[in-house]
């Protein structure tokens, strides 16, 4: 069992060297690669609260609404520029959330657990949007 | 990290008991909720290979055809009703490999570095694929 999370640390600790540190939270939420890496992630986090939520296995994809009416709750869009589409601020939203769970704001379970508190899933990705924006503004 | 851990163990039983006992691997690669949450699995577990393979965060979606010719290569195409086509084939390797990651058979750092071990992606699926076929034939 340590070994399992010895080996789960050691994934997030190789994909964080190759992020290597961005300047600011737009530098990440502006990255096409996070946002793509985050997609899968996103999916997966969410098909795990379905399966969870109605007792029987299930998947399924966020939607770009969601996401980006997550990231206006968490009150993230004013990092993006101001004209900026519904599927790039999606993306923005993925690409921080991933971002986040590689440098440690959250773990898989975490995720799960605070989308199924919710029952709007904006309010639930809001959360996990605000968490990442907190811990990533730290000084490290 | 103890907690960490403890939460990401916890994830995995409250699926496995949603789960429950399959009667055998031909009623998990048959079952269309794993197929759905195990795309967004593999697809998951593959962007974070493509990551660690190209020094940079990418997603990607694998697909059927790999999926189909992982599961052939496996062996275990025979246990599914002989005239099922590709597409049920690859929903199969999907079904087996979330629910051998959730029944513990390997963790996802485990199947990234399965992955990113072959150069072909099918071989390394296909290790997988075999990986979690001994583990779940295995009296319990």
């Amino acid at each position: 069992m340590e070994a399992d999370m010895k080996r789960e640390d050691c994934l997030k600790q190789e994909l964080s060297r190759i992020l290597g540190e961005y300047e600011s939270l737009r530098d990440v939420m502006m990255n096409h690669g996070l946002a793509a890496l985050g997609d899968s992630f996103v999916n997966f986090v969410y098909s795990l609260t379905l399966s969870i939520r109605y007792g029987e296995p299930r998947g399924g994809k966020v939607t770009g609404r969601i996401l980006s009416e997550s990231l206006a709750r968490a009150d993230l869009r004013r990092y993006l520029p101001s004209r900026v589409n519904r599927h790039f601020r999606a993306d923005a939203a993925e690409a921080l959330m991933v971002y986040a769970w590689i440098k440690g704001a959250f773990s898989i379970r975490k995720a799960v657990e605070e989308l199924s508190a919710h029952e709007d899933l904006c309010e639930g990705f809001a959360e996990l949007l605000a968490r990442a924006k907190e811990c990533l503004e730290k000084p490290s």
